[in-house]
């Protein structure tokens, strides 16, 4: 039996959304900034993919939201969007996030720092979570921008995102975050929860890879990461990628479709796993449950190596992840488990385990069995552990 | 009979790279950096993928092919690169490029303009080429990058960018070309020509659109334009596009294969179609014959609006275009039209004719009757054409 429990990672392409791709790449395969019929043809298709987008995160039709590549496009377009509009020969100077955002939003504001910028890190507490009274206190006159996540990557943990943007714009400060976690998890509505820009990406719903978006509300400029020809209304340019948009849309109506089910029948299978884990002894799971996305666990295993049980189950079919997958080359510490202030044994202990609507309950009963039989085999032969 | 004659603007998918793309949606759909058997299942394939990318353009294993998300991508990346390396608080603030280049380059230089960087814009001459001594003429010690295009994309005008790159060489300059209207028309030897980055796209050569490239000869560095999860050796972050990649590496193997094709019997067609047009009388197109693509032809049709002619095509299921279909959305004057400094009657009567390697005989007889129908009846109600 194969099990995907990496769907934190990327996700399995939903068939219904292959097939609604499938006639855009050999037969209505027109540039849709044509003017004539093989153009022209492909236009109202686009028009239903973004109106589904618009639906999903109920954005209003005076917003923008604009097709990029990939979420990583997207964050780095806020990013040094905002260095362009605020910070290089203007008044702005400083960036708040976190210290467990994805890599993107890390790696960007670090680039900035090496331009003279100011970046705040802030920390967690121990289930990972940001507190909005803490971001409260380090807004300052030169602040340009708060980023951050709306759901943890690694433990799911789901962020006050509206108190946060709540208090940013009572402070008059742009607020961004990463949305990429939260769609197809939570409920999802941009106008509710009052963000300025959020960011998401296909392939974490059951849609394509390489492709993704960045709301932009209402009024707000955004200086573009690609100039050029004109494209999405001028802000960001390249030809319109007709399959990765079709796709995306159909995969953002089925996951507000499937958002009920996510919530009730994966929570159900994911509490059935979490639940068998913790009767193990010594297994920790990081972050109160009902504050977390229903698909995800982060457990460590005490004594146990992270990156040997990772083994242990993928030798059984079962794939699992030790941290964001953007960094599975680097067999390190988990970094939100450094973060939540564990100490380094823990870090290297943890292991992710991420479901998915596509997830059943056989696999589950499978995964619980294997992940047993696993921890004991390397309790037994683990250094660091006495039975 | 439909006959689409904009393939400058974009191709059908070769429904070969369909089906090679089409196990890695919903089957193979791991993270190809993940450390499971999801995810390494995937990557022989992408490095089979990558492979045809080398061989391709001639590359050598110790130069970096980056897959991008378009050319325009590739392109705002090197432009905003070079921004960051060697102009912003640096001893750098020049670039050379073309008035006649795609407009992700004219835009990107446009808006490094905003920010003081000094930017010129070589004119071309009445056959829309730019003279490699111009280039030379306008190098200075401030220069950071020469940015010209392989193969204009609307005259298909070769570019003598082995004599502009040898100039760059000489003097010390970084060399961009754009590369996307080269691949799959002429050969393209990113070695031979020694290029230091080349841009390309391939839904430009039978390959699905959202993916792109950039070549960036071994030993330079560029600042990223993603900062994020270190993927493509930290130089392009984003979770790999899988089916992108397979895609266009199939494309480009496909397009290498097809070259000779594309000289010898898709320049035929070409010529025929170029020669009955130009039996019409009144009618101009630009650039010598032997220093254009073998797919492109960009007429003149005296007294007839460019876009009246197209949707007479268009309405006999010829897809042509009247420019860059970046901007086809407005009905504006040829900007290479003026850029060879033909009066701007001739700009507003020109007309796009691009085939590819799917064009037939029977379509290029087709579109020859209704050219010439078009035209007869078009000029016998122009205002300004005198029978």
């Amino acid at each position: 039996m194969r099990v995907y429990l990496d769907n934190n990672a990327t996700t399995i392409v939903d068939p219904i959304v292959k097939d609604a791709m499938e006639p855009f790449h050999s037969q209505m395969y027109g540039n849709p900034n044509s003017l004539h019929s093989f153009g022209m043809e492909v236009r109202p298709y686009l028009k239903q993919a973004v109106d589904k987008l618009y639906d999903g995160i109920n954005a209003r039709d005076k917003d923008d939201i604009i097709v990029t590549s990939c979420a990583t496009e997207s964050i780095n377009w806020v990013i040094k969007g905002i260095y362009f509009d605020k910070i290089l020969n203007k008044d702005k100077n400083h960036i708040i996030t976190t210290e467990v955002e994805h890599p993107a939003v890390i790696a960007a504001c670090k680039f900035l720092e090496s331009l003279g910028v100011k970046v705040t890190y802030l920390p967690v507490n121990q289930d990972g979570f940001v507190d909005a009274s803490t971001v409260e206190n380090f807004i300052s006159d030169e602040t340009a921008l708060v980023s951050i996540m709306w759901a943890n990557n690694e433990t799911g943990a789901i962020f006050p995102i509206k108190e946060i943007a709540q208090i940013c714009r009572d402070r008059g400060v742009l607020f961004h975050t990463d949305g990429v976690q939260a769609i197809g998890k939570i409920p999802v509505d941009v106008v509710d929860m009052g963000v300025d820009f959020m960011t998401f990406s296909a392939h974490k719903f059951h849609g394509p890879k390489g492709v993704g978006g960045l709301y932009i509300r209402d009024g707000l400029e955004l200086t573009s990461l690609f100039h050029g020809g004109e494209h999405m209304g001028g802000k960001r340019s390249g030809t319109l990628n007709v399959t990765g948009i079709i796709g995306m849309g159909e995969a953002m109506r089925l996951a507000k479709e499937s958002l009920n089910y996510e919530g009730t029948e994966i929570r159900r299978l994911r509490d059935k796993l979490e639940d068998t884990i913790l009767e193990l002894p010594d297994t920790f799971v990081v972050g109160q449950r009902d504050k977390r996305t229903p698909n995800t666990i982060l457990v460590s295993v005490k004594g146990v190596e992270g990156e040997a049980m990772l083994w242990d189950l993928n030798k059984a079919g079962v794939a699992a992840s030790t941290g964001s997958a953007c960094a599975s080359e680097d067999l390190e510490a988990n970094p939100i488990i450094i973060a939540i202030g564990s100490d380094s044994e823990l870090a290297h202990t943890a292991i992710r385990l991420s479901l998915s609507r596509f997830t059943t309950e056989e696999e589950i009963d499978y995964t619980i069995k294997i992940f047993k039989d696993s921890c004991l085999r390397l309790r037994d032969i683990s250094s660091s552990y006495a039975n």
